[in-house]
Order: structure tokens, then sequence, then C-alpha cells
């Protein structure tokens, strides 16, 4: 990328395409850089303690003078989850709604960056220059409020990025989609579209929140004793129409769990959130009112092991015991790879005695995303020359681009694309020029970064079948084993019951060190190969089992 | 149970309630034990390293002289897939029908107990007496042939059961569940009703196995090129519908997956699968042949990682790959917790080029269980006094057990149980009478039940942060330390790029060496349990992750 910089733009992005999750795109256009989101995803099952996983940025790291700012598009885990990470490499300023940078606010004041990172505050309709950039900013409907799509204008031309939207002619908190804007960009002419895919499979249209708030009038009139409601701490939406519903029928609103406790306070306090007075009440203080005058508002939904929800149907809840008569509305669909432990909690809440309203036999939660019909929309609005389907597993990538298709834009017009790709647009061609390094980066604890491939291997070896070490002291001179050889074992059989073939393991081991001395054989690493072979073999053959064996030899 | 055994009917599940899987059933009836079905289950996610889990069936080793015989219902893993190592600790008879005894026979030739066991092969229809019970057996539909429910009659009344069934009015072989002999037992008068509750969550009707049929002509008609169909290798029907289909569209059709050829092969030898002559072919030879004239059959269709889809999908398919043009069926829902496995499949299948029919976008999976409208039809064809709901997660037998009540079966008539509990029948009056011995035993290798939570325990903490083992050798008789502390490190970081980390922290273990030397402190367990204190607070601050920590003493 040189001299002809001018004549066009890059669009290369870091995260979000082929999975749901860590979205980041970056836009290069005349040697300046501006990223769009910063997301995290969580690990998936076979990233055995891995807490959470950010984008490879190295390719900003290496561009870092070039960078102008990220702009984050709504305070979702997946926008705005990497910043804590990425902020500490890269100080750039941070652009985004209200909400957004309040909720952002909250996770930099645990990381200790609050004080060191410009975050500016946005809205709807603004219009900013970065850099070369004319970035526009419109609001779109999703599933927390304050989110945004932009508008990026070039001399070459503009992009339109939807960022995570649905059409909800309905809205909780009456701000519907910027229609007007995105039919006059439209109308203007639009480069590029970058639109997202999550529910790109799914026919039809998404159906409002407003639906679940009928959901709630109907399960609060029925209920004759407590209700508790989990959702997601985020979808403040979906807290607005409990709190109002509680509100209605003269229940009073308690809340377990700290993120939803958190999240409601930055929401309410920058008005994003309104509870009548004295509707919020402390959760030992329902214990004082009548049952058919309180609402549990829970974190939960998704069956996380030290939830509120999960450690009231566990019966380990410190505060709240459910009793019979409850009734549990859990408002939220289960992410994928979370299913059985949704399931496993509404299991455990209908045997304390609760009565379960949960997502598969009613319609306690709508979506946050556009169905098909909504994606064609907002083709249709944009109309854009070049269409890039983002934030998708493939097949919805893929599907996504099928309906672009059949929507007249040429197949060639379509980028089906991969992190990392690299794609260059002029006025007229579009083409994918190459790859730049992108991928996962594991955090663990405190370490981001530091577990690979070879960690996670052993972790998954250690997982299945444990580990057995075999410890000897060896004579410095003679090479004699003096104390020894010891077999310790973690994870592979119950000890006590396997005494024998333990004895047994270590007569073999002796066995081969007898016979490495025989041969003469003092190379330490030939000495644990032997060790190894001889233990593995009589091990899976007496247990079909493969623990991670290994040897440490000292010597005195 | 004393004296009065001949006036009651006890009914003990063992497995499948509270599950999906390991089903198992005890009816005991005058010092007589009838057994129904004897399932396995796979493991959950937090049982690291296990292979499959079956029955805890200490209860019938404590009356086995009582035992008359296991009576499977039909041959999916979840009814006949324990046998194997029940039959090594109960040798009784075994009764089936002819193709679920040709699967069973199948699985004791790799357990080597074919010789040893009684198969008795029943058909539907039969009546038989086994001690004291005279078991009738009837068809039912379900998602292999050959599937039958059962009437016990014995004096004190009948028990019916359903097994896993659907009311399927077009099945692929004609042969429709036994109405007539359903409604003879209601008219006759049927004491307790135990039915399947898979399906209790899902509205209206399962739709027929012939659904699939018609998407398969659909599908078949549309492909320009091969088509390879995942389903599970027990689903014959549908086997026959992808032979019989591929067979009027003058497609050769080969297999892959060693489960498939398996089952392919029993299913045809006993007649319950109908292959046109030379329409199978080997797999090798479909390079011979136009593109358009191949079928694959493969196994996979839960994405499981070394199976011949997943394989294919991955390009690591050693006789089939995966190119532009391909179509690629899968031929089943994902069984919850595989849902991300078989998501991936399909994104890889994408990427290599084919093009995917899944179930989530199109009729290509019907259920082999029951739905809401059927449970209620079975109920209403049995009439029974007493009604229990088996084989499903608590939810559903609460769901199955409100529309027992909504049919008018009285709410102190409905049984609600977990496996152990004990159910006594008279005439007249059911009730709970107590709990026996019931449980899950994982099988991990050769190894049955010698695993158990603290095995479980000490994986689930090795997977999630690896572990350090620290080594020294003592003096025996000062207690010096006379050769380490060593440090060796697997699954918590990688140690190349960690060693100042690991190194630090064998200075703070000698630290806290001679902080014991000099208390004179020479217990072992002291010294370790001081060893294993001072380094997990030293690494958890460093990187908040708690690693095992297993010091290993030796003396010479």
């Amino acid at each position: 990328m040189g001299e002809n910089d001018a004549n066009k733009i890059t669009l290369i992005p870091l995260g979000g395409l082929g999975e749901i999750g860590k979205n980041m795109l970056v836009v290069r256009y005349g040697g300046s850089i501006l990223v769009i989101d910063c997301g995290l995803i969580f690990p998936e099952d076979e990233m055995l303690g891995i807490d959470v996983v950010i984008p490879d940025i190295s390719y900003l790291l290496e561009n870092r003078h070039l960078v102008k700012g990220i702009i984050v598009t709504h305070g979702h885990e997946d926008h705005i989850g990497a910043l804590p990470y990425v902020l500490k490499e890269l100080n750039v300023p941070v652009y985004g709604t209200k909400l957004t940078l309040g909720l952002l606010q909250d996770k930099l004041k645990e990381s200790d960056l609050h004080r060191n990172v410009k975050l500016n505050r946005i809205k709807p309709r603004d219009v900013l220059n970065i850099g070369p950039f004319t970035v526009e900013f419109f609001r779109v409907s999703h599933s927390i409020p304050d989110a945004v799509g932009l508008a990026i204008h070039t001399p070459i031309g503009t992009i339109v990025h939807t960022s995570d939207f649905k059409f909800d002619q309905t809205p909780v908190d009456g701000e519907v989609t910027d229609f007007y804007k995105l039919t006059e960009l439209g109308e203007k002419g639009v480069l590029v579209l970058l639109s997202d895919s999550t529910n790109a499979e799914r026919p039809g249209y998404t159906m409002s929140e407003k639906v679940v708030g009928n959901t709630f009038e109907e399960a609060f009139r029925l209920a004759k004793e407590r209700i508790i409601v989990a959702s997601f701490a985020s979808n403040i939406h979906r807290i607005q129409q409990v709190i109002s519903t509680a509100y209605k029928y003269g229940r009073k609103v308690a809340v377990a769990g700290r993120s939803m406790a958190n999240v409601m306070s930055v929401a309410a306090e920058l008005g994003y959130l309104t509870i009548p007075e004295k509707t919020l009440v402390d959760l030992d203080e329902i214990v004082n009112l009548p049952k058919h005058r309180v609402v549990i508002l829970a974190t939960g939904s998704q069956g996380e092991p030290m939830s509120a929800l999960t450690r009231m149907a566990m019966a380990d809840h410190r505060r709240v015991e459910i009793v019979p008569g409850d009734t549990v509305i859990i408002s939220a669909t289960p992410i994928p790879g979370n299913e059985k432990m949704v399931a496993r909690t509404i299991d455990h809440l209908f045997k304390q005695g609760a009565d379960v309203i949960y997502e598969s036999i009613s319609g306690v939660h709508v979506s946050g995303h556009a169905s098909q019909e909504e994606l064609k929309m907002m083709i249709n609005l944009v109309k854009p020359r070049f269409f890039i389907p983002v934030h998708g597993e493939y097949r919805m990538l893929i599907k996504h681009a099928r309906l672009a298709e059949e929507l007249g834009i040429p197949r060639q017009n379509i980028f089906v694309v991969e992190n990392g790709q690299v794609l260059e647009f002029t006025r007229r061609r579009g083409c994918i020029a190459g790859r730049v390094t992108a991928g996962r980066v594991l955090v663990d604890g405190l370490g981001v970064g530091d577990v690979g491939n070879i960690v996670l291997r052993d972790r998954k070896q250690l997982s299945q079948d444990g580990i057995l070490i075999v410890v000897l002291t060896l004579n410095k001179d003679t090479g004699a084993v003096i104390a020894g050889p010891d077999i310790v074992s973690r994870g592979f059989v119950y000890v006590r019951e396997s005494e024998a073939l333990l004895e047994e393991a270590k007569i073999r081991v002796s066995e081969a060190l007898q016979h490495c001395e025989e041969k003469k054989i003092t190379d330490w690493s030939t000495i644990k190969s032997n060790v190894r072979d001889t233990l593995g073999k009589f091990l899976y053959e007496k247990t079909r089992r493969r623990p991670m064996i290994l040897p440490i030899i000292m010597e005195v």
C-alpha cells in the first residue's frame, strides 16, 4: 500500500467473521486507520481454562501511528469487551454513544485504565471528522439501547456499517431505526455495505421487543406469588419492561446479581432506565413483603454456574430460596453451547417447586438481530455497490450473501471473507488483496496470549486421563537409582481402589530402569522416554487410558 | 417388602428419569423382578475423560436371585448400551425383537460376551410368561425399526410401558403402531401407564418419517453432482429412504463410517433394509462414477470429531474430499450439547465449497418421539388409573404430567419421580415407598466405576490451569534439602516464555523450605502444605490462575 493509497479504501476484518463475537473492522484510507468495534468472544469448549478470547491486533500495532481511533457501536461485550486489553497496547481515542461509554467506563475502571483513555461521546446524526474520514452515525434498534450504525464518507465513496441491528417498529424507548438516514445514504450512493448476519438463517421478521412485554403482562397477571425474572444484564429494554410491568401490578423489584445491579445503575444514572420511585427494594427486604408484591430481577439466564439464578436453582443462594408458588421467567435464549446448562437450571427450578416459563414453551424472548426480510430491506434501503456480510458464522455469511444475490447484487460484488483478509475498493472495483495477521488471543487470568496450543494440548490430555508422575533420584557419580521410583497420580484412578495397579506400575518402571542400567544408558532423556513408553503401554493395556506420564529425575 | 408382596406391584426406575438416556425400569412382583431396558447415556461436559455412563445396578445385584430377565424394547444405545457391562455382573436372559437382538449381538461380540448370554427373540403380539409376569408386546413407531412397547399382566393389574414411540401414520416400513392392542388394553383396564416424555414440550404432532423422504426427493432432483447424506447409523428407515431415492434417481450408494456399515449389514441381513442389486458400491469405486451418479451415506451427523463427515469437512478423510458442487444433507438434529460441533461441521463444509442442507433451514429430519397431541392420544387409548411420565429430563416429565392432568387423570394418580424412587401399586392405590440405590456409574476405558468425584475434581482442576510439580530430595538423617527444589509444569504457562516466573517461583519455594528448616519443621505433610500455600499465593498474584500444586519429597 503506497502511492495509490488515495485511490482506494482498504477494509480488513480482524474479528467477527466466521464467528459470533470479537467484532473488529479496520478501515484504512490514505495512510489513516479507523477501527470499528473491539469485542471479545467467549472461549470454545476445547480452550480449557481460558477466560475470554480477543482479536489479534498485530496489524494495528505494526501500524500504530496510523490509527486515529476506535468507534464502538454499542455496549455489548462482543463490541467493547476487548478494549481493556487493547487500549493497554494501543492508547487511541474511543468514540461511542453515552450509554456505550458509560458501560465501557465501568470496565476500564476495573482495569485501572479509565484515567488514561480519551472517551469521545457521540450521538446519532452526529457527523465527525476523524483523520480523512467523515463519520456519520445513525440510530439502529438492538437488544441494548443507544446502538448506532455508521457511514464513513471518503473521497472514494461511502462505507456503511450496520453493526448489530433489527428493525423494531415499536421499540421500548420509542427510538426507531433511522430509516431516513439509511435511505438518504442509499439515494446519494453507497460504495460498500457491511451488514449483521447473525440471523441470516431465520426467515421472516424478528419480533418487536414489545412482544416480550405482552408476555410479561400475561405472566404477571397470572402469578399468585413471587416472580423471578432472569435476563441479560445488558438488555436494558427488557429490564425496563420488567420494572414497568411490576409497577403496574403493584410489585416491588429487587435485584440479584452484581452485573445486573451495575448495568442498571449505569443505565438509570444516564437516563436509559426509568424506575418509578420506591419500586426498587433491597433483596433483604423482600422477606417483609407479601409474596404477590415481589419481583426479583436476576442474572443467570444462561445457566452460568456462579450466577444468581443458578444458585437459587441449586438451593445455594444466600438470600433467595426458591419455594413452591414461585414463578420463574427465563427471558433469554440459550447462547449456543449453553443449552445444557440452561436446561439443567430449569430442571432444578422445577424440582424446587417453582413454575418455570422459558423460551421453548413461550414468547419470553425475542432476538436483537434482523431476520431475512429485514436484512433484505437493509440492502434495499442502502442500495450498495458492494456487499460484505459480517458478524456471523460462516454458514450465516453464506446465507446472507445469497440473500443479497437474490436482490440483484452481482455475485462478484459480494465478498464472503475471513478474518485477516484484505479487501480493497476503488470507486468501481473491489477485490481481495492479500491477508494480514488475524486470529485469536487467549486470555487466562492476567495472562494475555501466554496460553497457546502446547499448553491447551497438555490441559486436554490432563483433563481426559490425568497424570502420573514418576520421580527418582540418581547418584551423581554412579548413575545408580538411590531413591524411587515413586509414582504419584492425579486424575487417573481413585488411588485407594487401585493400589495394586500402581504397585505393579512401579515394578514395571523399576524393570525399565534396570534395563537402562544394564545397557549402560545414562542419558536422562533416553531413560525418561523408556519409562514413559513402558508405563504408557502397561497402563493402556490395563485401563485403556492414556494419562500424561511425567518422569522427573533428580541427582545427588 | 415381605408378606404382602402378592398384593402389590413395585416399580423402580433405575435410569431414564430426569435424563434422556440410560433407561432402565425394575418391575417387581411376588419375589420376582423383571427389568425393562438397559441403556447408557453419554457423559456430561464436566465428566472429563469419561466414555459412557451406565445405571447403578446395586439394587439388582442385591436381589440377583430374583431377576428373571431383561427386556429390551429397541436397539438404541440408551436402551441396550449398558448390557455389555451389566451382563458381566448379572447374567440373565435377554428378550428383544429380531433387529434389536441383531444389533445387541454385535455389541456383545465386541465384549466377548455373545457366547454366554441367552438371547430370546420375541415379536409384536407375542405373549410370554416370565416368572409371575405375563408379558405382551405391541408394535410402536420410532426412529429405528422393530421397536415395541409392552404390557405386563399381573394379578394386581396391568402395567403398560410405551417405551420410545411416535404415531407415524405412514411409516416407511408400513408397520403402524398397534392401535388395536393399545385400545384393547385400555378397554380391559390398565393399572399403570409409563410413557415417553422426550417431546412433551413440543405442541402438535410429530411429522411422519415419510416427510424426510419427500425432502430427499426434492434435494436429489435438484443436485447436479455428488450427494452426501449424514444420519444416525441406527436410523434404518432414514437409510432406506436414502437408498430408495438414490435408486430412483439412478445413483449408486457408498458408505463411509464403520458404525453405518455395521448397522446396515445387520439390518440388511435380517431383512430390515432393502437394497436393490448393484446399488451399493465401495467407497473406492465412486471415483470411477460420474458425480451425478453418486450418493455417499456417512456417519457424523452430530459433528463427532472422528466421524466420516467431520473428517470430510476438515479435509482429513482418506477417501472422500469435499469439492464445490457437492450437496451435503445433514439428516439429523443436533443432540443437546452437540450444537456447536454440528455448526462447525456445516461451516467447514461450506468453506470446502459444498452446499449444505441442514435442519434449521429445511425439513431433513423428523423426531422419533411423540409430541403433545400424540402423548395425549396414548393416554386416551390406554386409559390408565395411574400415570408415570418416563424417559425425559425433569421439566419434560412435569410437562407430560400436566398433559395427563388436563386429560382428567387426578393429580394424586400421577407420579413424577426420580431414579431410585420406589413406587408401589395395589389395585386401588399407588404411593412412593422409599428409595433404593440408583445413580450413574462412569465408564472410562476398561474401568467401570473406578472414576469418581475425586478423580473428576482433579481432572477439572488440571484442565483449567494445569499442574506444577515441586520435587525435592531430603537427607534422611538431617532433613536438609540436598537436591531441588525443582519445578516442572504442564498446562500452566508456555514455559519458554515464562522462565522468569518459574525461576522466581523456585526462589519462593526455597524460602518456604528455609523457613521450615529454621522452624525445625520436619513433618513432610507440613512442609508440603507450606510449599503449596506459598507457591499458590505467589502464582495467583502473578497470573490469577490456580494450577494444581503437587510437592513431592524424596529422601536418601
